[in-house]
Protein backbone atom coordinates (compact mmCIF):
# COMPACT_ATOMS: atom_id res chain seq x y z
CA UNK A 1 0.00 0.00 0.00
CA UNK A 2 3.02 2.23 0.86
CA UNK A 3 3.73 4.93 -2.01
CA UNK A 4 7.19 4.03 -2.56
CA UNK A 5 10.12 6.80 -3.81
CA UNK A 6 12.96 4.73 -2.54
CA UNK A 7 13.52 4.36 -6.45
CA UNK A 8 13.84 7.96 -7.25
CA UNK A 9 17.04 8.86 -5.38
CA UNK A 10 20.56 9.08 -6.81
CA UNK A 11 23.03 6.80 -6.39
CA UNK A 12 26.00 8.55 -8.00
CA UNK A 13 29.13 6.74 -7.49
CA UNK A 14 30.64 10.18 -5.53
CA UNK A 15 27.72 10.61 -3.23
CA UNK A 16 27.48 7.22 -2.24
CA UNK A 17 31.10 7.17 -2.06
CA UNK A 18 30.53 10.42 0.17
CA UNK A 19 27.25 9.00 1.96
CA UNK A 20 29.84 5.58 3.32
CA UNK A 21 31.90 7.96 4.47
CA UNK A 22 29.52 9.74 6.66
CA UNK A 23 27.37 7.27 7.82
CA UNK A 24 30.65 5.66 9.09
CA UNK A 25 31.97 8.32 10.57
CA UNK A 26 29.43 9.25 13.36
CA UNK A 27 28.93 4.86 13.46
CA UNK A 28 25.63 4.77 11.79
CA UNK A 29 26.33 1.68 9.98
CA UNK A 30 27.99 -0.38 12.80
CA UNK A 31 25.08 0.66 15.14
CA UNK A 32 21.95 -0.34 12.47
CA UNK A 33 19.51 -1.70 13.94
CA UNK A 34 20.39 0.27 17.49
CA UNK A 35 19.90 -1.13 20.50
CA UNK A 36 18.90 0.40 23.79
CA UNK A 37 22.38 0.60 26.13
CA UNK A 38 22.35 -0.91 29.21
CA UNK A 39 20.29 1.37 31.99
CA UNK A 40 19.03 3.99 29.62
CA UNK A 41 15.60 4.01 30.93
CA UNK A 42 16.35 5.31 34.24
CA UNK A 43 17.21 8.97 32.84
CA UNK A 44 16.02 12.02 30.74
CA UNK A 45 13.73 14.66 31.16
CA UNK A 46 9.74 13.85 31.12
CA UNK A 47 10.48 10.68 31.35
CA UNK A 48 11.95 10.14 27.89
CA UNK A 49 14.48 7.86 26.87
CA UNK A 50 17.90 9.71 26.95
CA UNK A 51 21.09 7.28 25.70
CA UNK A 52 24.10 8.54 25.90
CA UNK A 53 24.99 5.97 22.91
CA UNK A 54 22.02 7.94 20.95
CA UNK A 55 21.88 9.57 17.49
CA UNK A 56 20.55 12.97 16.84
CA UNK A 57 18.40 14.34 13.90
CA UNK A 58 17.12 17.75 13.63
CA UNK A 59 14.45 18.77 11.79
CA UNK A 60 14.86 22.54 10.30
CA UNK A 61 12.88 24.80 7.96
CA UNK A 62 9.35 26.42 7.76
CA UNK A 63 5.95 26.21 8.26
CA UNK A 64 5.67 22.72 6.13
CA UNK A 65 8.69 21.09 9.11
CA UNK A 66 6.58 23.17 11.66
CA UNK A 67 3.52 22.16 11.41
CA UNK A 68 2.22 23.32 14.37
CA UNK A 69 4.24 22.06 17.10
CA UNK A 70 4.39 22.96 20.18
CA UNK A 71 7.29 25.62 20.87
CA UNK A 72 6.94 24.90 24.64
CA UNK A 73 8.19 21.43 24.36
CA UNK A 74 11.65 21.58 23.82
CA UNK A 75 12.56 18.01 24.86
CA UNK A 76 13.32 15.17 22.02
CA UNK A 77 10.97 12.66 20.43
CA UNK A 78 7.68 14.91 22.30
CA UNK A 79 5.07 14.07 20.26
CA UNK A 80 3.33 17.89 20.12
CA UNK A 81 7.47 19.16 20.15
CA UNK A 82 7.79 17.41 16.55
CA UNK A 83 4.27 18.54 15.39
CA UNK A 84 1.36 16.89 12.86
CA UNK A 85 3.84 17.33 9.79
CA UNK A 86 5.81 15.33 8.04
CA UNK A 87 8.34 15.28 10.96
CA UNK A 88 6.09 13.99 13.55
CA UNK A 89 5.13 11.87 10.77
CA UNK A 90 8.32 10.07 9.85
CA UNK A 91 9.52 10.08 13.53
CA UNK A 92 7.11 8.26 14.83
CA UNK A 93 7.65 5.38 12.16
CA UNK A 94 11.57 5.90 12.64
CA UNK A 95 11.36 4.47 16.51
CA UNK A 96 7.73 2.48 16.50
CA UNK A 97 8.70 0.45 13.54
CA UNK A 98 12.05 -0.43 15.06
CA UNK A 99 13.29 -2.89 18.09
CA UNK A 100 13.76 0.42 20.25
CA UNK A 101 16.17 2.32 18.27
CA UNK A 102 17.63 5.52 20.93
CA UNK A 103 17.30 8.39 17.66
CA UNK A 104 16.46 11.50 19.32
CA UNK A 105 14.35 13.26 16.89
CA UNK A 106 14.08 17.81 17.30
CA UNK A 107 11.69 19.89 15.43
CA UNK A 108 13.18 23.23 14.73
CA UNK A 109 10.85 24.13 11.73
CA UNK A 110 9.49 27.55 12.51
CA UNK A 111 6.48 28.77 9.99
CA UNK A 112 7.49 31.84 7.76
CA UNK A 113 11.59 31.33 7.52
CA UNK A 114 13.57 31.74 5.01
CA UNK A 115 17.49 30.99 5.36
CA UNK A 116 18.41 33.89 6.91
CA UNK A 117 16.19 33.59 9.55
CA UNK A 118 17.38 29.92 10.10
CA UNK A 119 21.26 31.19 10.38
CA UNK A 120 19.70 34.03 12.93
CA UNK A 121 19.07 31.17 15.03
CA UNK A 122 21.52 28.32 14.60
CA UNK A 123 23.51 28.40 17.25
CA UNK A 124 20.72 27.14 19.39
CA UNK A 125 18.35 25.40 17.59
CA UNK A 126 20.62 23.65 15.62
CA UNK A 127 24.90 23.70 16.63
CA UNK A 128 23.50 23.39 20.27
CA UNK A 129 21.79 20.05 19.93
CA UNK A 130 24.78 18.66 18.35
CA UNK A 131 22.78 16.76 15.86
CA UNK A 132 24.27 13.31 13.91
CA UNK A 133 21.57 13.75 10.75
CA UNK A 134 20.76 16.98 9.91
CA UNK A 135 17.43 17.68 7.83
CA UNK A 136 16.80 21.00 5.90
CA UNK A 137 13.91 21.73 3.95
CA UNK A 138 14.03 25.74 3.36
CA UNK A 139 13.32 28.03 0.22
CA UNK A 140 9.49 28.39 -0.19
CA UNK A 141 9.41 31.74 1.69
CA UNK A 142 12.18 32.86 -0.10
CA UNK A 143 10.81 33.08 -3.43
CA UNK A 144 7.11 33.75 -2.36
CA UNK A 145 8.22 36.52 0.05
CA UNK A 146 9.16 38.85 -3.53
CA UNK A 147 6.17 38.05 -4.11
CA UNK A 148 3.64 38.34 -0.75
CA UNK A 149 5.59 40.24 1.69
CA UNK A 150 8.07 42.91 -0.62
CA UNK A 151 11.34 40.57 0.36
CA UNK A 152 14.05 41.55 -2.18
CA UNK A 153 16.09 38.09 -1.67
CA UNK A 154 17.09 37.26 -4.81
CA UNK A 155 17.91 33.59 -5.89
CA UNK A 156 21.81 34.05 -5.61
CA UNK A 157 21.33 35.25 -1.97
CA UNK A 158 19.16 32.40 -1.13
CA UNK A 159 21.97 29.80 -2.80
CA UNK A 160 24.96 32.21 -0.98
CA UNK A 161 23.36 31.78 2.54
CA UNK A 162 22.77 28.32 2.43
CA UNK A 163 26.36 27.64 1.64
CA UNK A 164 27.33 29.79 4.09
CA UNK A 165 24.60 27.91 6.66
CA UNK A 166 26.18 24.73 5.83
CA UNK A 167 29.74 25.38 6.26
CA UNK A 168 29.05 27.05 9.55
CA UNK A 169 27.71 23.92 10.34
CA UNK A 170 30.26 21.56 9.04
CA UNK A 171 32.62 23.86 11.18
CA UNK A 172 31.00 22.99 14.18
CA UNK A 173 30.08 19.38 13.22
CA UNK A 174 31.91 17.71 11.31
CA UNK A 175 31.09 14.96 10.47
CA UNK A 176 27.33 15.93 10.28
CA UNK A 177 25.04 14.11 7.87
CA UNK A 178 23.09 16.46 5.70
CA UNK A 179 20.12 15.67 4.34
CA UNK A 180 18.04 18.23 2.25
CA UNK A 181 14.97 18.77 0.96
CA UNK A 182 13.61 20.27 -2.51
CA UNK A 183 11.07 23.06 -1.66
CA UNK A 184 8.06 22.54 -3.49
CA UNK A 185 5.34 24.25 -4.97
CA UNK A 186 2.05 21.86 -6.22
CA UNK A 187 0.94 22.35 -9.17
CA UNK A 188 -2.91 23.93 -8.95
CA UNK A 189 -2.86 25.04 -5.26
CA UNK A 190 -4.93 27.82 -4.28
CA UNK A 191 -1.56 30.46 -2.60
CA UNK A 192 -0.15 29.68 -6.49
CA UNK A 193 -0.07 32.05 -9.56
CA UNK A 194 1.46 32.33 -12.70
CA UNK A 195 4.70 34.40 -11.22
CA UNK A 196 5.59 31.51 -9.80
CA UNK A 197 6.92 29.77 -13.40
CA UNK A 198 9.70 29.42 -14.05
CA UNK A 199 11.02 31.99 -11.38
CA UNK A 200 11.02 29.19 -8.72
CA UNK A 201 12.41 26.39 -10.42
CA UNK A 202 15.54 28.75 -10.05
CA UNK A 203 15.45 28.43 -6.14
CA UNK A 204 14.92 24.46 -6.65
CA UNK A 205 17.92 24.39 -9.01
CA UNK A 206 19.94 25.99 -6.20
CA UNK A 207 19.03 23.92 -3.63
CA UNK A 208 19.68 20.73 -5.80
CA UNK A 209 23.65 22.35 -6.34
CA UNK A 210 23.82 22.50 -3.00
CA UNK A 211 22.83 19.21 -1.75
CA UNK A 212 25.24 17.96 -4.62
CA UNK A 213 27.75 20.45 -3.72
CA UNK A 214 27.94 19.59 -0.11
CA UNK A 215 27.05 15.67 -0.21
CA UNK A 216 23.34 15.40 0.95
CA UNK A 217 20.99 13.22 0.72
CA UNK A 218 18.33 14.62 -1.47
CA UNK A 219 14.64 14.60 -1.64
CA UNK A 220 13.04 15.27 -4.74
CA UNK A 221 9.68 16.45 -2.94
CA UNK A 222 8.93 18.30 -6.41
CA UNK A 223 9.00 15.47 -8.30
CA UNK A 224 7.39 13.28 -5.74
CA UNK A 225 4.10 15.04 -5.61
CA UNK A 226 4.21 15.78 -9.77
CA UNK A 227 3.51 12.39 -9.26
CA UNK A 228 0.59 12.02 -6.84
CA UNK A 229 -1.14 14.08 -9.07
CA UNK A 230 -1.92 11.49 -11.29
CA UNK A 231 -3.21 9.56 -8.04
CA UNK A 232 -5.99 12.39 -6.62
CA UNK A 233 -6.08 16.24 -6.77
CA UNK A 234 -3.81 18.88 -5.57
CA UNK A 235 -6.56 19.99 -2.81
CA UNK A 236 -6.04 16.09 -1.58
CA UNK A 237 -2.13 16.50 -1.01
CA UNK A 238 -1.60 19.65 -0.80
CA UNK A 239 -4.70 22.47 -0.86
CA UNK A 240 -2.59 25.77 -0.84
CA UNK A 241 0.65 24.22 -3.19
CA UNK A 242 2.71 24.56 -0.02
CA UNK A 243 1.26 23.16 2.89
CA UNK A 244 0.76 19.70 2.83
CA UNK A 245 -2.85 17.88 3.55
CA UNK A 246 -2.04 14.81 6.03
CA UNK A 247 -2.02 12.84 2.72
CA UNK A 248 1.31 14.48 1.46
CA UNK A 249 2.48 15.11 4.88
CA UNK A 250 2.52 11.28 4.89
CA UNK A 251 4.11 10.99 1.20
CA UNK A 252 6.87 13.42 2.68
CA UNK A 253 7.48 11.56 5.15
CA UNK A 254 7.83 8.33 3.81
CA UNK A 255 10.37 9.84 1.19
CA UNK A 256 12.65 11.38 4.34
CA UNK A 257 12.52 7.30 5.72
CA UNK A 258 13.52 6.67 2.15
CA UNK A 259 16.20 9.36 2.46
CA UNK A 260 17.25 8.62 6.13
CA UNK A 261 17.87 4.47 5.01
CA UNK A 262 20.12 5.60 2.39
CA UNK A 263 22.49 7.26 4.67
CA UNK A 264 22.32 4.36 7.58
CA UNK A 265 22.36 1.93 6.20
CA UNK A 266 24.61 2.61 3.18
CA UNK B 1 9.87 -3.19 9.42
CA UNK B 2 6.28 -2.26 10.85
CA UNK B 3 4.92 -3.89 13.96
CA UNK B 4 2.29 -5.95 12.49
CA UNK B 5 -0.99 -6.37 14.42
CA UNK B 6 -3.10 -7.71 12.14
CA UNK B 7 -3.39 -11.45 13.97
CA UNK B 8 -4.36 -9.72 17.17
CA UNK B 9 -7.90 -9.09 16.13
CA UNK B 10 -10.64 -11.99 16.95
CA UNK B 11 -12.39 -12.86 14.05
CA UNK B 12 -15.51 -15.11 16.03
CA UNK B 13 -18.59 -15.97 13.33
CA UNK B 14 -20.62 -13.84 15.03
CA UNK B 15 -18.85 -10.48 15.15
CA UNK B 16 -17.45 -10.94 11.33
CA UNK B 17 -20.73 -11.66 10.33
CA UNK B 18 -22.13 -8.32 11.96
CA UNK B 19 -18.92 -6.58 10.63
CA UNK B 20 -19.43 -7.69 7.04
CA UNK B 21 -23.42 -6.81 7.34
CA UNK B 22 -22.22 -3.37 8.63
CA UNK B 23 -20.06 -2.83 5.79
CA UNK B 24 -22.37 -3.57 3.20
CA UNK B 25 -24.67 -1.06 5.08
CA UNK B 26 -22.72 1.70 5.01
CA UNK B 27 -21.04 0.73 1.18
CA UNK B 28 -17.77 0.14 2.10
CA UNK B 29 -17.27 -3.16 0.53
CA UNK B 30 -18.57 -1.68 -2.93
CA UNK B 31 -16.59 1.35 -2.74
CA UNK B 32 -12.74 0.27 -1.55
CA UNK B 33 -10.40 1.53 -2.86
CA UNK B 34 -12.89 4.14 -3.47
CA UNK B 35 -11.95 6.77 -6.14
CA UNK B 36 -12.33 10.44 -6.01
CA UNK B 37 -15.93 11.47 -7.97
CA UNK B 38 -16.51 13.54 -11.08
CA UNK B 39 -15.56 17.37 -9.93
CA UNK B 40 -14.79 16.83 -6.11
CA UNK B 41 -11.57 18.90 -6.57
CA UNK B 42 -13.78 22.10 -6.64
CA UNK B 43 -15.67 22.60 -4.01
CA UNK B 44 -14.95 22.58 -0.72
CA UNK B 45 -13.65 24.54 2.81
CA UNK B 46 -10.18 25.73 2.89
CA UNK B 47 -9.27 24.13 -0.44
CA UNK B 48 -10.18 20.25 1.07
CA UNK B 49 -11.60 17.89 -1.16
CA UNK B 50 -15.34 17.38 -0.01
CA UNK B 51 -16.76 14.84 -2.55
CA UNK B 52 -20.67 13.79 -1.41
CA UNK B 53 -19.48 10.60 -2.21
CA UNK B 54 -16.95 10.73 1.09
CA UNK B 55 -17.06 8.40 3.86
CA UNK B 56 -16.84 9.86 7.69
CA UNK B 57 -14.61 9.12 10.14
CA UNK B 58 -14.25 10.55 13.22
CA UNK B 59 -11.82 9.90 15.84
CA UNK B 60 -13.29 10.30 19.85
CA UNK B 61 -11.92 10.28 23.00
CA UNK B 62 -9.33 11.86 25.76
CA UNK B 63 -6.17 12.89 25.35
CA UNK B 64 -4.36 10.48 23.97
CA UNK B 65 -6.83 10.81 21.02
CA UNK B 66 -6.32 14.67 21.40
CA UNK B 67 -2.62 14.86 20.95
CA UNK B 68 -2.58 18.42 21.05
CA UNK B 69 -4.94 19.16 18.26
CA UNK B 70 -5.79 22.52 16.82
CA UNK B 71 -9.12 23.07 17.98
CA UNK B 72 -9.95 26.09 16.01
CA UNK B 73 -9.42 23.62 12.89
CA UNK B 74 -12.42 21.96 12.70
CA UNK B 75 -12.73 20.82 8.90
CA UNK B 76 -11.65 17.36 8.48
CA UNK B 77 -8.35 16.21 6.90
CA UNK B 78 -6.29 18.87 8.43
CA UNK B 79 -3.10 18.43 9.78
CA UNK B 80 -3.42 20.51 13.12
CA UNK B 81 -7.26 19.98 13.59
CA UNK B 82 -5.67 16.00 13.89
CA UNK B 83 -3.48 16.48 16.12
CA UNK B 84 0.27 14.73 16.24
CA UNK B 85 -1.03 11.50 18.12
CA UNK B 86 -2.57 8.25 16.70
CA UNK B 87 -5.36 9.65 14.62
CA UNK B 88 -3.14 12.08 12.86
CA UNK B 89 -0.59 9.34 12.20
CA UNK B 90 -3.49 6.95 10.62
CA UNK B 91 -5.53 9.60 8.43
CA UNK B 92 -1.92 10.63 6.84
CA UNK B 93 -1.44 6.55 6.24
CA UNK B 94 -5.21 6.17 5.08
CA UNK B 95 -5.27 9.03 2.68
CA UNK B 96 -1.72 8.98 1.64
CA UNK B 97 -0.98 5.64 0.76
CA UNK B 98 -3.77 5.13 -1.61
CA UNK B 99 -5.35 6.44 -4.49
CA UNK B 100 -6.67 8.95 -2.63
CA UNK B 101 -9.43 8.14 -1.21
CA UNK B 102 -12.26 10.26 -0.48
CA UNK B 103 -12.72 9.79 3.51
CA UNK B 104 -12.89 12.62 5.59
CA UNK B 105 -11.22 12.41 8.83
CA UNK B 106 -12.13 14.49 12.22
CA UNK B 107 -10.52 14.16 15.44
CA UNK B 108 -12.87 15.18 18.39
CA UNK B 109 -10.76 14.06 21.37
CA UNK B 110 -10.51 16.17 24.43
CA UNK B 111 -7.79 15.99 26.92
CA UNK B 112 -9.45 14.77 30.36
CA UNK B 113 -12.85 13.33 28.77
CA UNK B 114 -14.63 10.89 30.69
CA UNK B 115 -17.34 8.71 29.24
CA UNK B 116 -19.86 11.32 30.77
CA UNK B 117 -17.92 14.27 28.84
CA UNK B 118 -18.26 12.27 25.54
CA UNK B 119 -21.92 12.27 26.28
CA UNK B 120 -22.25 15.92 27.05
CA UNK B 121 -20.80 16.87 23.91
CA UNK B 122 -21.86 14.38 21.13
CA UNK B 123 -24.60 15.89 18.89
CA UNK B 124 -21.88 18.91 17.70
CA UNK B 125 -18.91 16.45 18.09
CA UNK B 126 -20.68 13.33 16.84
CA UNK B 127 -23.81 13.31 15.78
CA UNK B 128 -23.68 16.29 13.63
CA UNK B 129 -20.61 14.93 11.78
CA UNK B 130 -22.70 11.27 11.04
CA UNK B 131 -19.65 9.15 11.30
CA UNK B 132 -19.80 6.25 8.36
CA UNK B 133 -17.04 4.54 11.24
CA UNK B 134 -16.95 6.17 14.66
CA UNK B 135 -13.73 5.19 16.54
CA UNK B 136 -14.20 5.36 20.39
CA UNK B 137 -10.81 5.13 22.82
CA UNK B 138 -12.10 6.42 26.19
CA UNK B 139 -11.70 4.98 29.92
CA UNK B 140 -8.63 5.79 31.19
CA UNK B 141 -9.83 9.12 33.26
CA UNK B 142 -12.86 7.28 34.21
CA UNK B 143 -10.51 5.13 36.55
CA UNK B 144 -7.55 7.59 37.27
CA UNK B 145 -9.74 10.46 37.99
CA UNK B 146 -11.05 8.89 40.85
CA UNK B 147 -7.53 8.51 42.51
CA UNK B 148 -5.85 11.54 41.18
CA UNK B 149 -8.82 14.33 41.44
CA UNK B 150 -11.96 12.57 43.50
CA UNK B 151 -14.31 11.29 40.68
CA UNK B 152 -16.43 9.47 42.86
CA UNK B 153 -17.77 7.27 39.13
CA UNK B 154 -17.54 3.31 39.30
CA UNK B 155 -16.86 0.68 37.03
CA UNK B 156 -20.82 0.37 36.84
CA UNK B 157 -21.36 3.94 35.63
CA UNK B 158 -18.49 3.77 32.87
CA UNK B 159 -20.11 0.96 31.97
CA UNK B 160 -24.07 2.36 31.86
CA UNK B 161 -22.61 5.84 30.34
CA UNK B 162 -20.70 3.62 27.61
CA UNK B 163 -23.46 1.95 26.33
CA UNK B 164 -25.95 4.50 26.45
CA UNK B 165 -23.84 6.98 24.50
CA UNK B 166 -23.68 3.79 21.59
CA UNK B 167 -27.60 3.42 21.67
CA UNK B 168 -27.74 7.05 21.22
CA UNK B 169 -25.38 7.28 18.38
CA UNK B 170 -27.07 4.10 16.71
CA UNK B 171 -30.44 5.22 17.00
CA UNK B 172 -29.23 8.66 14.99
CA UNK B 173 -27.23 6.68 12.93
CA UNK B 174 -27.65 3.17 12.22
CA UNK B 175 -25.50 1.84 9.86
CA UNK B 176 -22.23 3.32 11.65
CA UNK B 177 -19.49 1.20 12.33
CA UNK B 178 -17.72 1.24 15.91
CA UNK B 179 -14.49 1.15 16.33
CA UNK B 180 -13.44 0.74 19.92
CA UNK B 181 -9.99 0.77 21.40
CA UNK B 182 -8.94 -0.55 24.83
CA UNK B 183 -8.60 1.40 27.81
CA UNK B 184 -4.27 0.95 28.28
CA UNK B 185 -1.78 1.56 30.81
CA UNK B 186 1.66 1.19 30.34
CA UNK B 187 3.60 -0.69 32.90
CA UNK B 188 6.11 0.95 34.65
CA UNK B 189 4.58 4.68 33.27
CA UNK B 190 5.15 6.84 35.96
CA UNK B 191 2.04 7.84 36.43
CA UNK B 192 0.95 4.61 37.27
CA UNK B 193 0.75 3.36 40.98
CA UNK B 194 -0.12 -0.07 42.44
CA UNK B 195 -3.78 1.10 43.16
CA UNK B 196 -4.29 0.92 39.21
CA UNK B 197 -3.62 -3.19 39.42
CA UNK B 198 -6.47 -5.33 39.18
CA UNK B 199 -8.83 -2.30 39.82
CA UNK B 200 -8.05 -1.02 36.06
CA UNK B 201 -8.46 -4.06 34.74
CA UNK B 202 -12.56 -3.94 35.11
CA UNK B 203 -12.67 -1.10 33.05
CA UNK B 204 -10.76 -2.60 29.78
CA UNK B 205 -12.91 -5.32 30.86
CA UNK B 206 -16.57 -3.42 30.67
CA UNK B 207 -14.93 -1.32 27.43
CA UNK B 208 -14.30 -5.16 25.81
CA UNK B 209 -17.86 -6.01 26.61
CA UNK B 210 -19.54 -3.25 25.50
CA UNK B 211 -17.68 -3.81 21.86
CA UNK B 212 -18.72 -7.09 21.42
CA UNK B 213 -22.46 -6.57 22.69
CA UNK B 214 -22.47 -3.70 19.85
CA UNK B 215 -20.65 -5.42 17.47
CA UNK B 216 -17.68 -3.23 17.39
CA UNK B 217 -14.00 -3.81 15.92
CA UNK B 218 -11.85 -4.04 19.29
CA UNK B 219 -8.42 -2.43 19.62
CA UNK B 220 -6.29 -4.42 21.89
CA UNK B 221 -4.32 -1.69 22.92
CA UNK B 222 -2.89 -3.12 26.29
CA UNK B 223 -1.49 -6.42 24.91
CA UNK B 224 -0.23 -4.12 21.57
CA UNK B 225 1.85 -2.39 24.25
CA UNK B 226 2.27 -5.18 26.60
CA UNK B 227 4.52 -6.71 23.61
CA UNK B 228 6.12 -3.64 22.71
CA UNK B 229 7.58 -3.51 25.93
CA UNK B 230 9.89 -6.92 25.11
CA UNK B 231 11.35 -4.67 22.35
CA UNK B 232 11.93 -1.47 24.59
CA UNK B 233 11.22 0.05 27.83
CA UNK B 234 7.99 2.08 28.65
CA UNK B 235 9.79 5.36 28.32
CA UNK B 236 10.00 5.16 24.46
CA UNK B 237 6.66 4.09 23.79
CA UNK B 238 5.00 5.93 26.94
CA UNK B 239 7.07 7.42 29.41
CA UNK B 240 3.88 7.89 31.89
CA UNK B 241 1.94 5.22 30.97
CA UNK B 242 -0.98 6.87 29.52
CA UNK B 243 0.19 9.56 26.90
CA UNK B 244 2.32 7.52 24.27
CA UNK B 245 5.02 8.87 22.72
CA UNK B 246 5.84 9.22 18.74
CA UNK B 247 6.84 5.34 19.09
CA UNK B 248 3.85 4.30 20.77
CA UNK B 249 1.20 6.65 18.77
CA UNK B 250 2.81 4.82 15.39
CA UNK B 251 1.98 1.48 17.32
CA UNK B 252 -1.44 2.45 18.05
CA UNK B 253 -1.73 3.95 14.21
CA UNK B 254 -0.73 0.77 12.87
CA UNK B 255 -3.22 -1.30 14.95
CA UNK B 256 -6.36 1.66 14.29
CA UNK B 257 -5.52 1.39 10.54
CA UNK B 258 -5.43 -2.61 10.83
CA UNK B 259 -8.68 -2.66 12.60
CA UNK B 260 -10.20 0.04 10.00
CA UNK B 261 -9.43 -2.49 6.89
CA UNK B 262 -10.98 -4.94 8.80
CA UNK B 263 -14.00 -3.35 8.22
CA UNK B 264 -13.43 -2.31 5.25
CA UNK B 265 -12.37 -5.10 3.41
CA UNK B 266 -14.21 -7.63 5.42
Amino acid sequence: MCFSTRARYSSSVGRRGFLERMALSVGLVATWPPVLSEGSSGGGVQGQVYSPDAKVVVFQGDSVTDAGRNRDRVDPNHPTGLGSGYAGMATGELLGSGPGSPWHCYNRGVSGDKVFQLAARWQQDCLDLRPDVLSILIGVNDFWHTLSSGYDGTVEIYERDYRALLNRTRATLPDVTFIIGEPFAVTGGTALADAWYPAYADYQAAARQVADDYGAVWIPYQSIFDEALEKAPVEHWCPDGVHPAPAGNYLMAQAWLDAFRTVVSA
